[in-house]
Order: C-alpha cells, then structure tokens, then sequence
C-alpha cells in the first residue's frame, strides 16, 4: 500500500527559515543552456544556445526512476535535476530533486538552499522530521533553476582551508579539541 | 513495475510557450495566509496571520495519497495545492499539484499557467503527448503560491456571458453554426 | 471627427487573464542590444554595444505612421516594435505596437503576450470587443522588451509539426476529421 | 496630414537616465483598487475589492479624445492615467499617459519617472528636444502601475518648506538673490 | 589612529554562500510603515500610514553613536536598524547595521541573512575572520528592509521546542550525550 | 569626542523620491565580474571569471581609511565603491560609498541615484540639509552593484552636447543669458 503525503519543507529547514531568492524573468521564448566553455567568460544564469536550435530533449530528462544510493553515512541520497544537468531549465525559474531516504533512521541532514522555496510530496513511505523509518521516496520542486545548497555541518566544519577552530569553539560552544575532532571528520566527507 | 520519468513541461505546452511571472519576495520569516474576509478588502497575494502563532501545520498539506476522479470527459484530474489551500505557502512562490490519468487517452487539456513554470514528474504509468495509455500519476511543481490556469477551450468557448461568436467564427476558421455548437458544449463544462 | 479611447487590455484578452512577466531591471546606464551573432551563443535578452558608443537613433524607430496592410484573413495588422527592431529598448522592460483594423469587422484574433501586460488607446475609428466596424488605428504599451506572442488559433491547429488530432478533438470538443481540416487551413496560416 | 512618429523617450530624459524600477508581479487574477478610505492604513500598492465583483469598466477610462489644457507657462499638459485612476490598473505594472503641446514651442520641462521606464509615440505634429513648433499629441506608455514624476525644477525650487537657498546657490552657481527670485517664482508654479 | 577597511561580508559568511532576496520594488512615493496591531491582520512587509503625513523624522534613526553591549559570551553585538525600528524603510530595499566587538576575540558567530546581502565597512579597529583583536566598530548595509538572522548555532541546538538529538547526533557527527549537553548550553542562550 | 548619526537619506534627497530599482537575483554561488573586453560585447550587468578561480580577495577593498579631496567647488567628495572597482559585488545587490565633507557648507549637491535606495550612517562631524559646518565624514549603502548617480545640476547645464538653452530657460524661468552663462560655468565642472 502507497501513501502519498505532502509537505512544503522538511520540518527541519523551518529551523531555518525560508530562502527566498527569485530568479529574474526569461525575456525570450527559449534560452536553452549550453555547457560553460573552459577557460572562458560566464554570465549570471548561463549562455543560451540558438533558439532556432531548441528540441524537445532540450527539456527531458531521464533516468529519474532509478533510486539513489543510499549507501553513506547519512542514509539519504539526493538527485538534484538543476540547469547543469536539464538545460532547458534556463531563466525558466524552477527545479526538481529525487531524495531517497534508507529505512533505519535515513537523514538528510541540516541544510538551507539560498535560491529556492522547496515544496515536498513523499511519494513512497514516511518521513518525520526530516528522518525515515523505512525506505521512503520524495520529491522537491525549488524555485529557482540552481537552487544551491548549504549542509550546515559541512559548511560549519568542513571547508578547505578549514575555518579558525578558536572561531568554532566560541561559536558552538565546544572546546577546540571537539572541534579539530569534527574538522577532522568532516574534512573527509 | 514502477518507472519515474521526468518533464520540465507537458509537451503540449510547449505548444503556448512558457508562463514566466515571479512572485515578489517575502519580506519576514512568517507571514501565513489567512482566509478572506467577506465583504471586505483584498491585498496583491493574501493578507497574513501573527506569525507568533505560526504553527507547523500551516505547512502541512494531507491526502495527495488519493486518486483524483478521473470519472470525466478528458479522463484526467488536477488536485492543485496553492495558497489557497495551504495557507503556509503565502510569500514563498512555489505550489504542487498531483495529475492523475485515466487509462486509454486520458488527458490534461491544452492550457497555460499565466503566473508559474510548471516541472513534472511522472511517478506512475507513462504520458506521451499530456497522454495516458494506462492509469498515470504525476506531481508537478509550479513556481508561484497561484499560478493560475487558462484551459485553452474553455477559456474561448466556454465563458458566461459568451465571446461573440464571430469573433470566434473568424479567429478559428469556422461557421457560425460550429461555434454556437461548440459553445453550448463548453458552457455546460 | 477624431475620438481617442483608451482600455487596458482588448476586452477578449480578458477571458485569457493577463500576462504577469516583469523584466530583470537594469544593471547600468546604457546596454543597448547588438544584433545576434551567427552560430553563437546568446544570453537571457540581448548582448549589447560599448555604451560609449550609445547615440539617440539607438533609441527611436521612424515609420510608425505608415498604416499596416490589414489585406489578410483576419483583417488586422499589428506591428510590434520590439528589442529587436528597435535596440535601445534593451533592459528597459517596455516595447509598443501599432494595430491597424479593417473596416467591417477587421479582428485581432484572440492571443496572449506571455511576457507582458498590454495598455491600449485607440487613436483613429472604434474598437468593440477587438473588432472594427470602420478603419481603427490603436497603439499599445507593453511591460516587456519583447512581450511575445501566443495566438491560441495557430499556436493549437498550426504548429509544425502538428498536435495530435486525437488530443486537439477531445479537447475542442471536435470530431477528428474537423480537427484535421483546421489543422489545414492553419498550417497555411 | 498625419505624421506618426516614434521615440521610446523624449529626447531630454536621456539626460536623467532611464527610470528603472518594475513593478512587483501579481499573485492572483484580478486585484482591482478601491479608493483609499480615510484615516486609515495603506499597503505599498492599492487594497482591491472583492475580485469576483470585477468588471468591465474596471479596465476603461474614458475622454483621452478630449485634448489637455496647454494654457500655462510652459504650453504642454499631461494626462496621466495611473492606478489612481484607472483601477483596474493594480498589479499589472504599466499605466499610460496623453501628452498635448501647445504650438511656438510648448515644452513638457525635465523631469524623470522614479518608478517606470517611458515609451512615447507622436500622433499629431512633430516634437523635436522635447518642444513642440505646431500642435502637437504624444501618447506614452509608462512600465509602472503608478510610474511617480519628478519635475526637476519644481523639485529644486518649489518645495514648501523651500530647500535652503545656501545649498542651491552652491549646487547650481547661482548667488541668493537669484535663487531666492527662482524660489517665489516656482513657490507660484 | 584610525583605520577603515571595507569588506563585502564577513570573512566567515563565505563559508555559507551569499543570501539573495530582493525586496518588491515600492509602487508610490512614501509608505512608511505603522506599528502591527495587535491581534490583527498582517501583509507581506508592512501597513503604512497615510503617505500625507510623512514627516522627515520617519526617516532619522538616532543613537548609533551609543557603543552596544559587548559583554556577553561571544564579545560582540549588532544593533540592526531595520523596518522594525525604523519606519521609513518600509518598501525601500534596504537596512543598516552597528556591530561591536570586544577585544580579545570579540566574535560575531557564523550567521547568514536569508532575504539581504550585507556589504561591511570597519570604521574602528581591525576584523580578521570576524574577530577583533582589539574594540572594533564596523557599519553594514543591508539590502532589505528585513534581512533575518539565522545564527547557525542557536538555530540547530537552541530552539523551543529542541530538534530531535538523533537528528544532529548523525548530522554533526557527535554522539547523543554531546548533543543534549550543546541543547543544554543553548537553550539558555 | 565622536558621534555617530544616522539618516537613510541625505535630507535634500528627499525633494527627488527614492529611487527604486532592484537588481536581478544572482543564479549561482559566485559570479565575479571580469574586467570588460576592449570592442567588445557586454550584457546586462557584468560578465564574470570562472567561479573555481574565486578568491577572498575579490570580496575586499582597502583604502576607505584614506579620507576623499575635498578641495573642490563643493567641498565634497563620494568614494564609490560598486562592481566596477569590487568585482565580487557583480549580482549581490548592494555597493558602498563614503563620503567626506569639508568644514565651512561642504555640500553634497542635489543628486539622484536611478538604480538605488541608499542607506547613509554619520560617523564623524555633523551633517545638516547635506551641508557640513565640521568635517565630516559619512559611509552609506545602496541598493544596486551600480547604483548610478545623476547629479541634477551638471545634468541640466553641463551635457555635451548641452541642452538647447531656450528649453532650459522656460523649464526654469531663466533668461537665455542666465542659461548660457550657467551652461559655461558646468561645462568645465
């Protein structure tokens, strides 16, 4: 038996308020994008390629069916379809994530998108803050067609060059050995 | 067996280019649509709720799990989730519907959203051309809290009091006597 | 006797609700659009030209006072001046069209601007419900450097290649041989 | 004989730059303006009235045949047609206006939109820099539902309280005596 | 001696990408926002009073030469002059920020702003990584009227009622008693 | 002893409305701008390096403590920061300037920005109506990477090619010989 639930943001990322970034207006029919060239100039958004050009390929993608693998530390796995992988998303505003979640506690941890609202339907299992039970698949539309995302942990202990540990330690309260531990883990996440 | 499947669009949509409005940003954290009141005045989008009594609720929509009736003339069902009907998505430029599909020919009529791009997945059957051969179901993301729909027919045949009807005789290229049909059959949609 | 009327929106626009795109604002003073290179890429609106080599033709467009040939099927006329034929209109978010009506029922076919909202004064003759009795000349403001252009008649019977008969007769309500001769005389459109 | 031409701004603005702002989107079909009650609260934008009360007339205004009084110092007139007066107008981010010139130089004076971009189109005579040797009638239309103006000498030197005359007379290399004299003048205007 | 540097944002803020919304342009001259009532109706942004009663004051926000309490346990504070405090801000896109920090390894913890950019300028002191070796005094500007304030820290271990212990347990890779200990700290910040 | 005053807006200011344009939303973490190819093309807003090649330093800006020449007719000077000197500003929204102020009517004359609203802090002296008795210095914040600056006085009499001077005299009320005697006077401002 399926059971289909619905909600506008894992109950998680209400911790951390809404994004609320708005992609600009297209100002053509089509703007298909084309891979970035090396070596070479961007714009904000991307280039497009000739309209006349444009197919419906342009605006399928693939391959969704497929579960992700939730073989990791977090027992979650997301398949972002943004505009690098769907070009036809360009200036068109929007975005689409398959999330997998393995039964036992699967997560997908802390994290905000700084482009994008995200809207959620679980389409197979359950989900209960951010946490399943069992195998549970979901799917995210995001209002933007690259939505970003931060994971709190990795951004916070993670990076490389790694943020000054004394920073950290005040911050979240810990000492600096926890947080040269945590930098240690996250360092190869 | 299942199968995913994945469209930025209906095709057919192609067809009447994209819908390319952006709503306007939120301006706080919480701001919660509130019903309106009778008799009384509107604002652009919704007036909102005291977000100190912003509850997780808001954001909670139950029973995409049902079938919408498929049980009509075109075979198919849109149960769309906007501000409306979730209060919570007031401000944040994003809503979700659930498409379902009747088997031989269901179809989502030729229509626009004038104030969303819509992204579709197809999490059950298969759809060709807005099409089902076999029973479907897709979700779709939409890119304002009230994209808003123009069912292409119904919009020009069906509306009360009727477009002139040689208005219509001349723009489609028919008689008379075919719009007048065509009018009686939509106005009772 | 001259009578100068004003409307919003052609009152059949109504029934197709209004446009809602608004153009990305400008980044600088001047960014005035430069024609598209062959066989390259493009972005989101237009490349434009050193702004130091701006001049005041970039932002005039002469011959708006030759009326249009109204000598077709619908008895209408309008010419667009858009971002492409007029080039200083690039990043400004507003573009203008003249429409010239035929007498005895001269008609602009019901259509939508997917990117614009449309404000209207008739200068010459008298426009009711979008059809002339005598001549009528209008101009129109539009909310977009390039507004586009759906018009629902050809957009659903005369794209190549066409729409399947079988989606365009359940959903106008046709039979498919009367789907299949629209599908004719607008694929000569 | 007519002569229509076309500008996308008088030729004097180009001096004060383009006016950049756009109007937020709508987020619902109608939103018609009422006017403003008495010792009450506003919102950025117009209240609107019960949207399922919506007509017809909400999006005409009738009398731009009617030419402008050009009787005044500067021999030009403008007739603004805004959210204030048309209410339909609200959330749809475009307004228009009639503009009448007096013959022997009638001159619409510097001035800029700080909330539209302005487009123009000569119907009657010639404008040349902004002044007019004959009669002549322009119609613009303005990228905002209320595009706001600026008269920059009405702004410098007719305030109420006045500017102090010292800043002026530094700003604009003027000594006091002479802006004093440009005060009384513009303090009448 | 003083110096004044200039950074974009706080080092530290890399780390979490830039925030990105942009407040809905104004749409009339004034709307200076009015306090909420109580047990009533809100709007995206604010009500404002009658834009006929604006007076200069509503503009002018004093005591920003007043130093702000630094003697808590991260050594810093930030004094946000936004909508709330400020009236005249309202629908004009931007706010202002005094941050203080303490010698001796003042900090501004890990933060981000999910509606504002913030651009900073030291005016006493130096920063590094967003800390202070010695008093410090920086200005931000902000590009919303409402910016928000996420601080990391508090918004994954101190809120009321606490995220599940597992959940971080296994996003930050610390085991339950570590975690409830951090909830204990917060929860009292 | 040091006071700190705040105003978001220069009171003259206040005479012109606030300026209101918004910049597009960025669409990806890092888009620095690249400096502009040399006869070449541009866009709207700026093209931007290769987002891997991103470094901190794109985001600093020394010097701000080296107070601006303000020997000058007005005894004034602005130091703007925007894209054009900080590239890691291009698509964030926001630009810096500060502003210094001779003793004895230092004058920031009548100016507009036409792409933002801005922000303005006093950090040293006092500053009344834009004139400054004492040195003084102020930084302010605006709303746009590029705000642009349109300083009324040097826009009506300083263009070259100038303004017709019979347009100036009648929007005015100057004599031809008052406008051609300020019109040398800007014309080597």
């Amino acid at each position: 038996m399926k059971s289909f639930h619905f909600l506008v943001l894992l109950s998680l990322a209400l911790a951390f308020s809404f994004a609320s970034a708005f992609d600009p207006s297209p100002l053509q029919d089509f703007c298909v994008a084309i891979p970035e060239p090396k070596n070479a100039v961007f714009v904000n958004g991307k280039f497009c390629k000739n309209p006349n050009l444009t197919v419906a390929e342009d605006f399928f993608f693939p391959g969704l069916n497929v579960p992700g693998n939730t073989g990791n530390r977090v027992g979650s796995n997301v398949t972002l379809v943004n505009v690098d992988k769907l070009f036809g998303l360009n200036t068109l505003g929007i975005s689409l994530a398959r999330l997998d979640f393995a039964p036992n506690d699967g997560l997908n941890p802390p994290h905000t998108h700084p482009r994008a609202t995200e809207i959620l339907v679980v389409v197979e299992g359950t989900l209960y803050f951010n946490i399943a039970k069992t195998n549970a698949v979901a799917f995210a539309g995001l209002s933007s067609q690259n939505p970003g995302v931060i994971t709190i942990a990795n951004a916070i202990f993670g990076p490389n060059p790694p943020i000054n540990p004394d920073v950290l330690a005040k911050a979240f309260q810990l000492n600096n050995d926890e947080v040269v531990k945590l930098q240690k883990l996250f360092a190869n996440a």
